[in-house]
């Protein structure tokens, strides 16, 4: 079926004023390629409905996204499982913990926990994240089936972020096997040079996978200063709280 | 400017959807009014751009909404100026403490914390509420000029919600004059019977209104266990310590 062409745009709209953190016509004009008029006749729209407010000669997104926004996280058995386990990693590491979870071949951040020394992240809460150059993201790739692979990296492509990114489909599936075999994914500087991050599965009995918790950090830091068994031990044991946790929601 | 009728329809398709918490197309269907020819349409479009997953026959928000709540709660400065004092009040008094602000002309509670003998509540982060029935809602109105006031019941009216609800103009007017004349707003069972909360407007030195604090709890708990001087030191104390972290912030 063909997709409805102003359904589109006012996505594309949505999109804009989001990226642009609020906006003025011109520049989600500019942000779109959409027409002026176009534009002003979407935002004009989104208002009436509450979607959009606008101050002045600036729109942004309302409120109204966070009903959105809580609903889909509360709609994640995934979410209230992981609070405490990954809270008390990020406290006793010191270090920052995600829990991320994948849908339409994009991994997501449920909850992201900061320890007493963890170092700034452009991945926050609700931040869409490839699978291919995550920890988290590889780790859950590596459970899901080889078909569903396939369709991710058709859709998603395998773009590289570092020099250290994986971008063949042959690296890939290499990496996924190793993953597998050894149970935890490295991420060492996939995403940004000088960030590793050391991720486990949350899977179910049948091996479904809910998701991935993951533990990131300066590459010096991890490398050096940790006790790797330790610190896999426990990563472990907080995807395995999880999933006891998902037992019983 | 005329709205776009297909836009109006996607965003009453996104309601429904999240009203229903996941709905197929009959459902959807049934709480649109549209045709269902039009909610499928709808439904492969919003899917295609991945704002919508599908499960079986079953559509529901994809966790894209995730990332524009995060957005629209980081973009409040209320929302990081409130944690601390929010956090404290909850403890100090064990009830639910909520900070709202209001967004065409409605509140949102950008906060809820939960006080170790809290009772359950059906507003949550995200909930849009009417203020003309809340402690907090109300705590706004008084600050808002009075034509602002007046827009707001011409678009949202004055809905009953129990027998203590305010519902006409005349009684509205002569309760926000004794809102401002005593500093804090009382719902009195105004939203739910049995239910009561004192509320304080968070303001700047201009007295724009930048949102609301408000203590709930069980009517009969608020007026005859707590020491009211105390409580409204203290909803008082957290009002203010929000509105000097907004100065800084």
């Amino acid at each position: 079926m063909d997709r409805i062409d102003a359904v589109v745009k006012t996505l594309d709209v949505l999109e804009a004023l989001w990226q642009a953190d609020g906006a003025g016509v011109t520049e989600v004009t500019e942000r779109t390629g959409l027409a002026k008029s176009t534009v002003h006749a979407h935002l004009t729209t989104l208002r009436s409905k509450g979607y959009v407010v606008q101050e002045d000669d600036e729109y942004r997104l309302s409120l109204r996204f966070l009903s959105f926004g809580e609903h889909v996280k509360h709609a994640e058995p995934l979410y209230e499982a992981s609070e405490t386990p990954i809270t008390d990693l990020a406290e006793r590491t010191g270090e920052r913990v995600l829990c991320s979870t994948a849908q339409n071949g994009l991994g997501t951040a449920l909850r992201a926990c900061d320890g007493d020394r963890s170092v700034p992240s452009d991945i926050t809460v609700g931040t869409h994240t490839y699978l291919h150059c995550s920890a988290g993201g590889k780790a859950m790739l590596a459970h899901f089936d080889e078909e569903r692979v396939a369709d991710i990296v058709d859709t998603w492509g395998l773009p590289a972020f570092s020099d250290e990114t994986i971008t063949t489909w042959d690296e890939l599936t290499a990496e996924l096997e190793t993953i597998r075999e050894e149970g935890l994914a490295y991420n060492r500087g996939e995403y940004l040079p000088g960030l590793s991050a050391v991720g486990a599965p949350i899977l179910d009995n049948d091996d479904t996978v809910y998701g991935a918790v993951a533990i990131s950090g300066p590459t010096h830091r991890l490398e050096n200063e940790w006790d790797i068994d330790d610190l896999h031990n426990q990563l472990l044991s907080a995807a395995n709280t999880i999933e006891v946790n998902l037992l019983f929601t």
